[in-house]
């Protein structure tokens, strides 16, 4: 953000301005001029509710821009969304704006939300607007809808099971990297491949949906693939192995440097990761065509807990760092 | 918070060992295992949502008691569904965490809003919990229920309409007041009462669920008593004048030296403001005993825009500040 403040108008009039035409065609959103939202859900449907808190240094860098900031910290929460098998609905969104914020920046921020908004038919259903004397920090609560008790769980996977994952793994990291400046030989092409996969995550919601009945355990990959293949592992009383040469790896990955033990660690993928049933290895391939969505098969399910990274010779591979952890 | 982190769980053990446990209760929440949690509306009722945002250095100050700074963060969010008539279901929680949070802080923490959750018959569902370069950040999404289409709105205020408040106004105020050392001469008892109303505010769900059907527009005084009921003015096309002479004001707040030009603008006071036909002034008394609530008759709703604030002559008083903004 720059420093100018002038012409800036208030708390209120943000509100209406920017903010209430992005709830114009939402029934219970009520043109943002109410405390509260109402949602009920369809009949024979269930409403599914997650949250996600970026803050400029962590999630994103503040002088991104603001488009995309917002693109991004709505596409996090419809990741969610995607790897629960819910379709999207609508969402909360709590600002804390840093002292010095300006109109066109939050002009643009709001551009962006609205682009998205388009692109995966929800709308903004209510928040806050607050002030801090810290970074600016964005609160999106997100809603879908799935039928009564068909969300994908984690904790489904089962012994047999084949893990999958959807597109390529490790692109965010490399394109945060490019961003930061560390990485010096790489194509502009590769650079914009990987940047953009970090700041306009790409939400598998088509692929979520097909999932539900056929994936026994789902979660979008925001950690890291072994940490997130983890808590699947975890919750579901498993242990997952992965084949490291079977990890999807993308050319502009490649490009720049980047190895499998990078890939596996790196976070902000948004890629889906799933467990399925031997029996429904077809079904799958027939979901993520539909979805015209890339999926890879990556590993198995096997007794015993944890996650394994495993060689060619099927020799274990150490890693280190697993994935992205806050503190 | 102090600045040792030593012995500090990672950020899984902390929503495991902390967070957990205050979902427990809760159906849909998965015991936090999952990155989303699911709710079902009742038969016949939708979900009423609200999100507040909190900081430190705006909503509380970094050095009041976490418990405190906890209750406070839930209570607000409580205090939109009670004057939204919504039966209170659940809440996300996201937080931004300073870098040199402590586990005894976080505990503390947790055990404000395991007390509030059983006072007020929520749990905790689900959330995000990351890290900040900047203050503490709260932000709460929380869920209600109310019979399909009975949401009590701001838009609702008519021509006769009476205007009521329940409680007090302008204590919180006093109270953050007497926090910063700005008043010198009251009395222990005083100064704690006006820090309490600061610090805990009440949500007013009893009054609010039986306000449903008889109140035709109501909100929580968060602003300031004439910031918000210029909300409902706004919204509902009407003008709303106050009688200065009415506003209820408590001993302490009196004794503070408190005006009610002061409490008139004060935010804070998490007290529901509602407007109520001439026939239904008699049920309304009624709904307040069974809720043991205090309300107060403090205007009508005429013709016009805006808010008024009359002397007892029927003069407008002048006020210069209305209620707090953000910015």
């Amino acid at each position: 953000m720059t420093n100018s403040s002038s012409d800036r108008p208030g708390e209120f009039e943000l509100i209406a301005q920017l903010f209430a035409p992005l709830s114009a065609k939402a029934a219970g959103a009520y043109g943002l001029t109410d405390d509260a939202a109402t949602i009920q859900p369809p009949p024979g449907q269930e409403l599914v509710v997650t949250a996600d808190l970026l803050t400029a240094g962590v999630h994103f860098r503040a002088d991104d821009p603001p488009a995309l900031i917002a693109r991004k910290s709505l596409r996090v929460n419809l990741s969610d969304l995607a790897a629960k098998g819910a379709e999207p609905a609508g969402y909360l969104l709590s600002l804390a704006l840093p002292r010095d914020w300006t109109l066109p920046w939050m002009q643009s921020f709001a551009d962006g939300l609205r682009e998205d908004q388009n692109a995966f038919s929800v709308a903004l259903l209510g928040g806050d607007t607050t002030s801090t004397s810290g970074p600016l920090t964005i609160a999106i609560t997100a809603f879908g809808f799935v039928p009564a008790g068909s969300m994908i769980r984690r904790n489904g996977a089962k012994l047999g099971d084949h893990v999958f994952v959807s597109g390529t793994i490790g692109d965010a990291g490399a394109g945060l990297a490019a961003l930061v400046g560390e990485l010096a030989n790489i194509s502009a092409a590769d650079r914009e491949t990987l940047v953009s996969r970090y700041q306009v995550p790409l939400p598998r919601l088509a692929l979520g949906e097909g999932l539900r009945g056929t994936a026994t355990a789902a979660l979008d990959v925001s950690d890291g693939l072994l940490a997130d293949l983890g808590h699947i592992a975890g919750t579901s009383g498993v242990r997952v192995v992965i084949d490291a040469d079977r990890i999807p790896l993308s050319l502009a990955f490649k490009a720049s440097g980047g190895s499998v033990s990078l890939a596996v660690a790196a976070g902000d993928d948004y890629e889906i990761a799933f467990t399925v049933p031997a029996a429904k290895r077809d079904d799958v391939r027939r979901v993520a065509d539909q979805a015209a969505t890339p999926i890879t098969e990556i590993g198995r399910v096997e007794a015993g807990a944890g996650v394994a990274l495993l060689d060619s010779s099927g020799h274990e591979i150490p890693v280190s760092k697993t994935g992205y952890r806050h503190f």
